[in-house]
């Protein structure tokens, strides 16, 4: 390291993002619209295409629609940095961005001071985070996880093909399947990223450490009974499906002390009871349940848990019940190697960066498949996301990108 | 009484049942489709006049479509036995039809024996109990009960208007405000119903005396939490409202411990939760609560009680609440004659016939607001009713018609 040490410029960081910003907003919610493979989307990519340009870099864009920009320095394996840029329909404005803005910041900061890598530094947006056609893609195109079959029936819910929204931004869709990184060439990848939850906030810290991203599953259950007059049947003679559901929902809490952890979040979200008729005892009912931990033996605890109280309750009230599971995934650590790296970082910057598990799915998940993934988040004001209210506040912005630079500069030399 | 014992004649009751149930059925699912003012309603009505012209009764048809047939006897207030003949969508044979048809073959029966009434005794059939424009409207009419007001605004679900409804049956709207009775002019109204419920089926009993009609009280509650990711919001920072109808509803069997009684029906039957997204904490859930019972001491402690585990729920859930009665019916006991009539007719037969509360709502209670008014059930088979497989036992059938004739005789003499 020559010269003075790098410093995060906030006021640019701040300045590049609110411009980023007003690319897809909303006039009338003040919400972003960078739906992925949207005009917005691209206008977004090319804006911070200039960026990367103007700050030295080479830039280019992936057949996934990645785009990159590459510090060429040193030799061997990439240090990658970076996030998505796409967003949700009306989302926030640090979503994903953040973490491309930082990541660029933290180069352009690292060059100025005369910082020396020993190897190539990448800042990466990834394309297609955010779901419109199934999420991750653009980092799961990276890590060779696209095949063809799915690139050429993907498609949106208003029924847009993947291949058609790209092809009408000027990229072949098939070039996706190039985009794959060679084994071995990632040296590792960090991410920092809003937490879109109210953890960081509550406890008054800057910026969380993740140690990893929590295992889900998801199961749709279905109860079944017998739908009858509200008025002529008994109580003791019923088979009432809703209340067999609530006394399953009511056993959640003991569910998680018997068999859960503190980071163990179950939620019942959808609920549809049949016939749905104030005057009908209801006969079905059917709800989904997705539940999360940081550790796979608690998942399975979890489930067996969840299935024996299921049983329980469907006995109490003369029900048949039937458990889909429809998705099960592991859960997903951080690499230590990265992990320390931040909490070295956070030692020497005095940030009160806690380990957290996260809760919601990143691109480092998906990266974690291919190289050493680590992210960082830094604190959702009220906890939210994916709504034109997103907020962080300046200063933990400053946090969080000091943190990703520092352990980008340990894992860069 | 002169000849032999009246008695009610099976095959001849179950023969104009059946030759009824053809009219208006489905030959797709074997339900009767007798909507109120509809033709198949209509030509019911003819069907019944004609069985009662052959009866020798004097028949006719009042303002609000109450076919009625009279057997001119002896002086005084008339003894009314009848039901409805409309029927739901897609209903069953039994229901309405069973008590207008008893109650004919009773007043056959009684006639063939040569039994002298010291009163007219009347069978009526009455219009538009079902609700296709809301309901009891014969007997309503009867009681004097309908207003012009309604009579003009009145409309089912599709928007057609009850006026133009009864109009295209050559029947003048305005003309059912003659059909109210003079004060005085009914000695007792007797109706038999099918149970449409699974008592007296479960009990093995073949027919039921109702002492009453339950109380009811119908709730719109509305609880108020956030919206949250269900990944990164910690249970313990939730505002979960599903969790905390969840919590309510698996109180409501102690609720009924509480405050209850055997014959109290609490039910949630509608619910919808927002946004109803499986990975999202639901923000807000509203549901109904119908509660029923034959005291309103019970039902007001059923409310209270209701109100503080509710309130209870929410402040466990950090939810608001808010509760929309949107409607109380007190109770509508049956007239002590009338069960006494029907008690001792049920020991000169040697019937089982348990005193039992009405869940659901009949003609009967309508008319107990003019006159003495009393109702017997016989059993549904499964509990069954409003559907195709609508089924009472002819054995069941000719011990309620019996009841019936029995408990009319004690009152006509």
């Amino acid at each position: 390291m020559t010269g003075t040490a790098p410093r995060i410029n906030l006021a640019r960081l701040r300045g590049d993002l609110e411009r980023l910003g007003q690319i897809g907003r909303n006039p009338r919610t003040g919400g972003i619209d960078r739906l992925s493979f949207s005009d917005a989307d691209m206008e977004g990519r090319r804006f911070v295409a200039g960026l990367m340009e103007a700050a030295g870099l080479s830039v280019s864009m992936d057949g996934a629609g990645n785009l990159s920009g590459r510090w060429e320095a040193g030799s061997g394996p990439v240090l990658m940095l970076g996030s998505h840029l796409d967003s949700v329909p009306d989302g926030g404005m640090f979503d994903g961005a953040l973490g491309v803005l930082a990541a660029l910041e933290s180069v352009r900061a690292m060059r100025e001071a005369g910082f020396a890598p020993a190897r190539p530094v990448e800042v990466i947006a990834t394309a297609e985070e955010e779901g419109r056609f199934g999420g991750m893609f653009g980092a799961q195109a990276l890590a060779g996880q696209v095949t063809r079959e799915w690139l050429e029936t993907a498609q949106d819910e208003a029924g847009t093909r993947l291949a058609d929204a790209m092809r009408a931004q000027g990229l072949d869709p098939l070039a996706a399947l190039d985009a794959k990184r060679p084994q071995g060439s990632i040296h590792a990848f960090l991410e920092l990223h809003v937490e879109q939850g109210p953890v960081l906030e509550a406890a008054g810290k800057p910026v969380g450490i993740v140690s990893g991203i929590s295992g889900v599953f998801n199961w749709t259950v279905h109860l079944s009974g017998e739908a009858n007059h509200s008025g002529t049947t008994p109580m003791e003679m019923r088979r009432d499906a809703f209340m067999g559901l609530a006394d399953f929902a009511h056993s959640i809490p003991e569910l998680i002390r018997q068999h859960g952890s503190a980071a163990s979040r179950v939620t019942i979200g959808k609920v549809v009871v049949e016939p749905n008729f104030p005057h009908t005892v209801p006969g079905a009912a059917e709800f989904t349940l997705v539940a999360r931990d940081m550790e796979e033996r608690v998942m399975r605890a979890l489930a067996a848990g969840a299935r024996a109280h299921l049983k329980a309750a469907a006995a109490r009230y003369g029900l048949s019940v039937s458990i889909e599971e429809t998705s099960w995934l592991p859960p997903s650590p951080c690499h230590p190697d990265v992990v320390a790296a931040f909490r070295r970082a956070a030692g020497k910057l005095g940030l009160d960066a806690p380990l957290m598990a996260s809760g919601a799915g990143h691109d480092a998940q998906v990266m974690a498949s291919v190289t050493r993934a680590g992210l960082l988040f830094v604190p959702s004001v009220g906890g939210i996301s994916h709504a034109p209210q997103e907020k962080t506040d300046w200063a933990d912005i400053e946090a969080g990108a000091s943190l990703l630079m520092h352990a980008a500069m340990e894992l860069a030399a």
